[in-house]
């Protein structure tokens, strides 16, 4: 009953020394050890807008718990204190139990937890989806692309672009995928107009859907779930590029696909890291496959130096190298 | 009428000066032109034991008909003066005609023009069979890899190693895959005797069916005909690694592997290459990815030392760094 | 006299046996030896359509004059026989002068010897001055660059991109700057769009002045003459990445430019071929940087690949690698 | 008298509180800061089943003695009490002194603190010798290699194949060398099979003798002591490779071997490395040294490869890359 | 007045125990956190001969002014108790403010807290002009140099030669420059008289100019002040190089210089880390900058190598290879 | 009789159309073809100041003589006729023998055919003899070089310092050792000066034993015969780093040098050309083997530099990369 009288509220919403129920993602559980040799469980719990970290030192009374229950990625009602301390922000945990259904009542919901991309990921997945309908001509093609995206319209909603924490959030894929294709679209109408007279004309069709499906094997590679993008083994065995060219294959047949577009389409998938080291068996052959992998690759980057940006803690004018692009970045004057 | 007076005699068996009627491979068509400028067409033909190489001159009467009708790869009945001149053996042709099917009543054999394995390929394959049938203790395993190598045996007891001409010889390919299977039951039974604690434990039926189809996507990556072995488009575009996963896949299913299985098959053939420069996706993940490349390795590498020993026309002691180990090879002191 | 009544036809018209006088443009002398070592010259004519090449023997009248006068990228007013031989198309030089100003009168023009951009250069040059008066927003930036056009206005109309053949074709640099000029402009807009945080605000201003001018320093780097642009010493031993921002900072002196604009600029220029072995002595280290990296190797890079397209004279669906990207091309099954 | 009474239990015998006299091997004596700057050494002890590792702060009464007189790789008698806290197992040390020879009769052995190889180093030598003694069918080189294997028997029973921990285990020599020898064994009958007209014959006397003395410079690379295998300084400026080519040379000096052979072996051993930034100043330049080469490797990455499966911490189907193939190894499912 | 009473001592006569007043550089504030979370200041202090390491921890009475206040790089009127404790040299602060003008008075002086070149700045100085003024035999050159070197007097006394800590000491680019060119006096001597016939000839004043010029764009590319060499945002983003030869350029201006002089000089510069992954963007290409570059790249690795030798506390006869070499370094057998 | 009567001339001295006997070293016979397949021998013969280039076509009368018996390497006494031809110099050969002993009386001298040091060999071997006895201080370490200079004298007389033809000069090694012996006199009293406080300090001894005996197992490295400098196998298959390391430790045997002394030694031979990719299995890891390095490398670089700007026959201020730098050098404006 008195649990009832405690209102939950958000994390991000807490004041010093507040005591309230929160509904948390569990962001991390790592076992480490102080330099002198003592145990500890580094817990991270989040909401969308705020995140904290503490130490359950072996000999607290969640210590047993925490080492055999409590699951990273899993959401957690807790009850705790809430802490501006000199470690940083802190919880002191008074109550722990994972989320159930009827949670939703007093206002839970799964998906609320992440840090989401800045663009609505059904606008976006609708404006791929009529990208896919306007700039793809060959219409065997174009019910291929559809039917790829259609029929996995909910977790491309969700999807990351990619493991590491910064990319984790919701609709990442989408923002990087259409970002591509957007790129493409401009590069085919300019290049096509410059070079009408290459042999064979680029085939815009075949580029769209490349830039459109160039990262689908993403589905397969990343188990995603919210706060725990993992690589399932297959995608550490065999990557995320294959797994994309299977994906497509596996959808084409029966369709009724010329066979060199749609080797042709493979060749862009499979190729659109350009380097071996960075995971293409092959090098860009086709017109299709080079624009694809530069504007995949001009996309990847400027996001890199944006987060490098707008994350670096260095003082001065410069970034530090630890960033995505392993070099210094130029942040320009200090305001006064 | 009078043809039929001139007896067909093998090009290995002509002499100086003598005319006759011969079954001939055409083995290369190429456009060249003289250093000051003059064009000619430099033409070869061979049989299993001897290969001659002459240019047809632009003002030759064969010109015309070389140019539009000559094809590589091809066969011919060709009456012609066997000459030694100080340029090597030519042909001076007098009557020339591509091979039709009542040619076999005089002996014509296709599969006749081409250095053979020294081993017999029927030999082979039934020893890579027998090899398969008693080491992959896996029952579904090993019916997808029997039924593979029956499926594809009469292109397999014919396929060479690679396009490359010295290696174009019939048999080539079973000849390498029996040779790194082989291998790889010698290092399977002493590396488990070696660590039977490792965990998890070697898998001998994955080995050794990864040993056998490490290569099977040649079968799609290279077009063979007799003097010709070339790549296919997709073999180009895609390459024989991700190939060769295809062929495996698209013949599991429905089998009921399980799919761990299917996976570190998978996983073997296109890891068998280690490095991304060489075509691998992905590395060697797993103890029996590793043994296959290394098995493979050895073999190919061993052989090519053997060619550039026989084939390598220095002088002395060293042979030249022009090899396919791009590097000298000590062949010892002369003989007095 | 008799001279007067031969008329002046260009070399593309000329027909097998047609004896003429011609305006040419010497494209090559090349002294050569034959395989057995008999000394001759190679000497290429060409006008915007056609080219021959053809020995000068030891022997031959004109020799002593070609080995002592003729000099490649000089133009030659020429009397010929023009004959198709098995050799290719050829010229029996009756007469030779160099050209001289009375010529004009028969129409020689010294520009109408070279391929040309598909594109007017003038209208080029207008359009990227426009863009400059529309994009770049910062006023001193702004006149730094339309003066630097404006002034080198002649130079940079007939300007190819770089000196290997292939893209010696009047208009060059032009056709290759605004290429890369609106694909900023179009990715500028975009990712501006997509990170309004980003901080500092992507400067437009300055990206598109690092577009235009991000190759100035060919004007230093490149001694330009009809048919023989070559690389002056301080283009070799300082290079243009260097003379690019010396060019910007001597014309930046006196006009007021913010000295964090000019820095950015200058980073641009330096950093646009991005790795140390290409030339840059620093990576992009700003997103204008990065973004007019991109837009110039995209554009380069697709040049390439449709030159191989164009040029590639290997059979069969792949070109071969000999092309400026050391790879092979996929061209597409061929027409039946 | 007193201590006479407390009986001398092994390390790994030791419950929870209990007071003991122990022989201990230390193995570390590292001297380190906490993160805010206070020091202490961590010091290691181990038998050949557990490991202890704990901290003697600066204030500690053992403190100075630490300092100045605790050797990792001396053995010491140590009574002390064993507690199992949350830092990990750790010994409270009340009395301590390096062993003497009378430590023998309470059963203390120096060569009994170490994990051993799996296989009897008895066993393992003699086995080796008896391959020396049945393949080397040349009688002056089997004699040279024989003679090296028993003149350094005691030192080969003992040593470890690397300086690195989970190396240092007694007989990892002999267990890596006689495995690469008996890939050596194999390969060589195979491929003398394959290959019977190599020109010259595989010599397996030179093979076999190769594979056996390949890492014999490691006699003197490595100071060989408990617990303490360190490089000497002529290991670190000149390397075991060139001393390995020295001990053959210099066993060979008198011996009547045909120097030919000795050539071979000698370039075996230099060259087993392969790479020159692996050691090894040329290629393997023959076909012993090819075999030989690729025997050593396999062995070398399955062992590491085993290491990282059987010690790699990481939750989950595939291993961290925090081993000494530096990359993830494939564990499978885990276990439900 | 109390204040008067206690004197000013210098850090390193300080005994334990003993409090006074001291004239401090700052050379460190690091805002660190312990292992388990707890946020402080690790502070530095110095003088020419001694350097103190401390927390000032969150809860300290001196935080908040540390955390506002304390630059590093300024310098500070210290009254504190100095300790050796476990943790090191400590201090404990009583009073601290930053010194003043008046401190002179009481022996303050700013330049006295940073190692010295163990060479007199002033007479390397005036050797290097008495170089220039004697080697350099081209007047105008000889002018450029001695005016630039003259003109920067002050900072050049001053300047370290890179922003590491270790070389951090006053007068180390002069050190640098004056035995980079006493190399290149010898070399210049030999090799001119080895190769007399050199076309064209070695050019002296060139070398000698480029050899004390070669690094002096350090001048812009380090904002240098006591205790914190910093690298300027023109510095990151353009680089000491083309820094370099910006200041010889605006040098020259109007001098008369032969342009073919400035030229190789100005190669000189560019070239004299020779590879462009070392920040040259072109190599050495005249006998000038192929000398100058040995004579830097022998320099900069004897000090590092020197360094390495003296600062490694790695026990026995190899350091470790945590130096600027990234290798070990040989000792030599410990002194018994 | 009639012979007698013909004067013996030099080659260098024969006018076109003149017949006369001359000794001649054969320098190539290289068997080539024709492009359209005509076979035929190169012939090469020289003196010491000019060289002839001719074929011997196969319908040459000594076509067979030269196939059979003709050896690069030897000396001939050649009547013949000399042409100027459009084919350059040539010899219309009348008679041919080889030398023989009593040639000696018509000035027959075996060591005049070949280019011959600019320095006389004699004085350069002196001097190097006195520096070693003037700077080696270690009486041991003096007398085991000086023995080494002393009991290969003859054989560094005439070496060259290596096998391709440009350095194929008598006394190639002495000057190429002298030069770097000097450099490392100059580089150890200035660096000793700088650094006397390095521990341990520089070994002066060590350092120019090093200097001198660098290269000294180029003696078994190279089968040197006038004309025809060739690697022996042992130099194919160890290489002259380790045979000089054989060499200085066979001498050292026996004469109580000190260990470290020699360690020292042996570790600059074995590391003097820095790179494992360029020879060596260890870098410099001493003071000593680092100067040693640089010297060697700054003459090997600055020898190499002088050869490509005097045999360059580019035109203009740049010479081609076709040099053993592999670049381009500057050569500097033309004079007019």
């Amino acid at each position: 009953m008195a649990t009832k009288s405690i209102p939950v509220v958000s994390l991000s919403q807490m004041a010093h020394g507040q005591e309230a129920d929160m509904f948390l993602l569990m962001t991390a559980k790592e076992e480490l050890t102080t330099r002198d040799g003592k145990p500890y469980f580094k817990i991270g719990f989040r909401d969308a807008a705020r995140e904290v970290s503490f130490p359950i030192w072996g000999d607290s009374p969640w210590a047993e718990e925490c080492r055999r229950q409590w699951t990273p990625g899993a959401h957690y009602k807790v009850r705790a204190v809430y802490r501006d301390t000199s470690y940083g922000p802190q919880l002191e945990i008074r109550k722990i139990r994972e989320t159930v259904d009827a949670d939703a009542a007093d206002g839970f919901d799964s998906t609320a937890f992440l840090p989401q991309s800045r663009f609505n990921p059904q606008e976006m997945f609708a404006e791929l989806l009529a990208i896919a309908r306007g700039e793809i001509t060959d219409a065997a093609l174009c019910e291929l692309v559809v039917s790829l995206l259609e029929g996995n319209r909910d977790a491309l909603l969700l999807l990351p672009a990619a493991t590491r924490n910064h990319h984790a959030f919701v609709g990442g894929y989408l923002e990087h995928v259409l970002s591509v294709t957007k790129t493409c679209v401009f590069l085919a109408a300019k290049y096509d107009d410059y070079y009408p007279d290459l042999q064979p004309r680029l085939n815009k069709s075949v580029l769209i859907a490349g830039a459109i499906l160039h990262d689908i094997g993403k589905l397969r590679e990343i188990q995603w779930q919210p706060g725990a993008a993992e690589y399932t083994a297959e995608g550490r065995l065999v990557g995320h590029i294959l797994q994309g060219r299977d994906i497509v294959r596996e959808a084409a047949a029966g369709r009724g696909l010329d066979p060199e577009v749609l080797l042709r389409l493979e060749h862009i998938i499979i190729s659109h890291q350009r380097l071996p080291e960075w995971g293409s068996p092959k090098p860009p052959m086709t017109p299709e496959a080079l624009l694809v992998h530069y504007a995949d690759d001009i996309d990847a980057k400027y996001h890199m130096m944006f987060v490098a940006l707008r994350d670096d803690a260095n003082p001065g004018p410069m970034t530090s190298k630890k960033n995505q692009l392993y070099q210094q970045i130029y942040r320009g004057p200090l305001a006064p």
